[in-house]
């Protein structure tokens, strides 16, 4: 059975799997793009990595991901600006159209997220003419508020936006990803002014309880309480024509078999997503 | 020692003391006022109730709590509806100037936020003259956006104003409360905003990680991230001049002795909270 023409697995939907065995699963399933993690690409080693993916014949939607440059002025901030330099280069050489941003949390000690959110801003300035060169969309993921403190002072598509809007169209953007976002009175509104600053789309759902650790309550499309339907039409009118990513952090679903999971998300994806995209 | 003039201890914070239990706690601690909840008070029974709060000499800051009608038109939702006009009179009954008001989750097996939403603020034109009769304020409560699944589908001080704002001053307003809204990018404009319509403030501290129950990751306040001076100086600027409640939801304080805890919570305030009261 063949896959939505737009779905990519985002790798970490299939945590455990190495970078040969993520893309195996991935085309056994009948896929045409993935998402990717530095962690597992810099394990294969970049070269290899390369060789990989253009052996698979997928499309690479996304490498995840830069950011932690909360910090104030310190060599720990030098060194999270160099290895965001890395990332974009890694991502260009992938070809990855967008290296995802994660903000960080407050730095320790600290009570100051406006400090942190300028600081935001003010790492993507100095990796905006990198990002240019190298094609590769600086893509501004807002995480749930929850997360505020400790991964991601940048909890809203307007605040992303905010700072996206700041810099040449294609060079910086934003990620929807349904489950940080959904629950936001104005996300509607913001997807709309976010036309042509949508760089990725990642769809997974969101079921109460949240599990003893909140990074791992994601579920398949379908089995919780997000509406994919005005979600997914929304950001298609926006103009976002590019491949759609199921990213899901889950330990049953990371415990079970890669090509049960990349199956079950396939299939789920076509009941509840593919319909709403044109 | 005597607490600051305007400290009140929600009765939450010391959950398991009944109502006289923890009338005597706050007195004992040198505060001048309370925040009651209805299910303690239906305990003791709403005319002893009234007695032992009078015996106490304590003022009451607010009651909570009212709310919980997302739900579409049925015979569940007059109930909630019939439940709500009991809550105004006991608010009223025992000089409570606010009733807080939680909205309610995502009916079960809904996905629709928008209607949801929609029903928070029918239910609260349904009651908005017995809260006027009654000179209680219907008080929404913005809960954080972890919660808006199956607790409170009002995420943000602006979705409070953009339904309080629908009625008058004194009639419909807002609790801020900082472990519910300390996240939000906009918090400072909207407490601006929200000049005549706060009819409470709320303090605990948010810290990471967040425990297995998310509920109960509430902490004294210092004791977390949360920058109480830029809040506090916001909410006194915008006019608000009752009570501020600490109200605490944490496993390891409610198991401790009332009276401890009625004193660190007296102290913690005293420390990081007051110095930002005029």
């Amino acid at each position: 059975m063949s896959a939505h023409p737009r779905l990519s697995l985002n790798q970490a939907t299939i945590k455990y799997a190495d970078l040969a065995e993520a893309l195996a699963a991935t085309v056994t399933a009948g896929y045409e793009s993935i998402g990717l993690w530095r962690e597992p690409v810099q394990a294969a080693g970049l070269s290899r990595s390369i060789r990989l993916v253009e052996d698979s014949g997928l499309r690479v939607s996304s490498l995840c991901r830069g950011g932690f440059f909360t910090m104030e002025e310190s060599p720990a901030r030098r060194s999270s600006i160099d290895d965001n330099r890395r990332a974009i280069a890694e991502a260009h050489a992938l070809g990855a159209p967008a290296l995802v941003l994660v903000a960080g949390g407050l730095p320790d000690g600290s009570r100051d997220l406006v400090g942190a959110r300028e600081r935001v801003r003010d790492a993507i300035a100095e990796l905006a003419d990198d990002a240019a060169a190298a094609r590769v969309t600086l893509t501004i993921e807002p995480l749930h508020p929850m997360y505020v403190s400790d991964r991601a002072v940048i909890s809203t598509l307007g605040q992303a936006l905010d700072i996206a809007e700041q810099f040449p169209l294609g060079v910086v953007g934003a990620v929807v990803d349904t489950f940080h976002v959904w629950w936001d009175p104005q996300l509607l509104a913001q997807i709309e002014r976010a036309a042509g600053r949508i760089a990725s789309y990642q769809v997974c759902d969101w079921a109460t309880p949240l599990p003893a650790d909140v990074l791992l309550g994601r579920h398949y499309p379908g089995d919780g309480v997000i509406d994919f339907a005005s979600i997914t039409a929304a950001v298609e009118a926006a103009g976002y024509a590019g491949d759609v990513e199921v990213e899901i952090f889950n330990q049953q679903i990371w415990d079970a078999p890669y090509d049960e999971v990349a199956a079950r998300t396939r299939d789920s994806f076509a009941a509840v997503v593919a319909p709403h995209l044109s």
